[in-house]
């Protein structure tokens, strides 16, 4: 029995999530059914796609992920399910698919599968549910629906990536204020190199000119650069708790400038 | 094995949720355990009511639901467990019960079964979990203890309905600050039928004089009502995140004025 | 299959706690994964050891728990695994398994267990997940690592008990603004015996006289002394929603006189 993932902007104090695990298990009561999460802020598909982007690649090949946020039918925004890196994903194509995934999915189709009641305003519980655990049952996807193309896309912001500067924006801020920058190691270790650098963060005028493997290497209260193990370069700051200096926001700017 | 769900007004940071997990657990290491919610504010049975009966349904016949809220027992509130719509309850009949179904339940049991321990603070991880796992093991609810003739009765707040006019309450306010009235679609139909009708919020002076079918049917951050899920009427906004306009508070009157 | 617990100051929010549970079912897609609490406060081992103290009993023999508080290994810190009370617990050893724990362990063992990725921000997914499962599978503690003799060592602060006086602290408030002191049931039966005594509450010059065995024991809204499930003396109000009187931080002093 594959893994049902769910993630949804629902929050935990109202019954859709009750509601919707108990339709999933009503259909396979041996369902194992993981939280995401579902603190996503409401219709915020960015936040949700980093969420499920650094989540999913850990569970099983097979999983199949209930994406709950922003997910009301329309005619630009179709209920589908995709089927890519090994692992299923279902909601409305409202851009969010085209976030979460790097790469052209496998496949992508667009559900015929009827809702099991007569409102519209609880896909998750009424559609979603049943799709997941057709697919569970090892429902081919083709059979859901009809094949479709492409996916919606929205474009994340990039880093702009220049011999002697990239540019980046700071694209998620966790719980403990560790803030996740748009630049992939990938993209830094090729750009940067063996040349010194320097990070500045505009809004707060701090810089950082070392890239280290933990928190721990520097002393308690102080900022580091590193990479996260999202792949994105992350600043923080060790065992901090006020997080003042680290006033950043989502969408600022950060600069890696490169060369002395 | 029954799946078990777990209804409380503990929040999600105390132990006492992992605690009754573990009881329940040591008992049965393959149950089933889904939490409905554990952020109903403290003490309050009607909010927990209202989430517990837009849950419980989905759930498979035999669920045994846990209600963990307000659940000191008492003279006025002793132990019950109630079979009703083929699922069991389990907390203080404390109104509670009353509130969340609709009819006579099929049985109501005051509790017999002793608690674990001598402390009288937890019985949600002392004496619930145990009797829950009772449940679960098949034992009949009649051996849990004895059987008594009703449940204590706290009146929901009904709507008033007249000929040309039905005045209601906002009944829930969800996370997205969509607002659940307690004016039933049935209600509504029947009393409404297919003549001109005003929805009218008094606290913000707002009216809407149309049913839709989705939130989309509206432009975006427009209200609009609809018949929710749960059978009830809803006002909500489409996407909309400030929800500004919508400046409405748990037992503010809302009147549909039918006629022209 | 054992139970694997999470314990955590992640929040529930950020991708942390899906990538864990992830990584574990894929090494064990039917293992029985608990949340204790992600909601310790950032770095606060001595609210997480609080947490776990009162959770971790009410589970199976053999459970493992996962603490994911200030887990980031270093010099000071060696990633464990302990074995005591028939429980394993595997987190980094600041202090927190000797705040969690009253007597010696059976075992410790430094882990050698290589984690996944060359990344060191994130353990409980790296390292603590593969070691949990290692247990779940039946390896021997022993072949995880090197066995250590002694836990680093976090002293509780302990009250001071005289023959006329026992003065405590507040140890944790929880989500009721129940008030939990550091004073044992059973150092207090030991210490005032049948002698009359009068609790005093230094911030708020309240003082209780009288230890009750339930909240309900006294009127509603008013305040009560009672020996909590926990084993320590619990201060509560009945019923209060407002929890004004109880105006308690962590830390604050708390006195038991004995004697007219």
């Amino acid at each position: 029995m594959p893994v049902i993932t769910l993630t949804s902007d629902w929050g935990i104090t109202d019954h859709y999530l009750g509601a919707v695990k108990g339709a999933i298990l009503s259909r396979h009561p041996n369902a194992v059914i993981v939280d995401i999460s579902h603190k996503v802020d409401h219709y915020d598909i960015r936040q949700a796609a980093f969420i499920i982007r650094n989540a999913f690649p850990s569970f099983p090949e097979g999983t199949i992920h209930i994406l709950a946020i922003d997910s009301i039918e329309s005619d630009e925004h179709p209920h589908i399910v995709v089927k890519a890196k090994g692992h299923y994903f279902i909601g409305a194509d409202s851009g969010l698919f085209s976030l979460i995934l790097d790469e052209e999915p496998e496949k992508i189709v667009a559900l015929r599968v009827l809702q099991d009641t007569g409102y519209f305003t609880f896909p998750a519980r009424d559609r979603f549910a049943k799709v997941a655990c057709m697919l569970a049952e090892g429902n081919p996807i083709e059979e859901l629906g009809e094949q479709i193309p492409s996916l919606v896309v929205k474009l994340p912001l990039l880093a702009s990536i220049k011999e002697d500067k990239i540019e980046g924006r700071v694209m998620y801020i966790d719980s403990y204020k560790n803030v996740y920058l748009n630049i992939t190691e990938k993209d830094f270790r090729k750009t940067v190199g063996n040349k010194p650098f320097t990070i500045q963060l505009k809004r707060t005028g701090d810089s950082i000119d070392t890239i280290v493997k933990a928190y721990g290497d520097v002393p308690e209260g102080e900022m580091c650069a590193l990479f996260s193990s999202s792949g994105y370069l992350e600043i923080a700051l060790n065992r901090d708790k006020a997080s003042s200096l680290l006033n950043l926001h989502i969408d600022d700017t950060v600069s890696v400038i490169i060369g002395e």
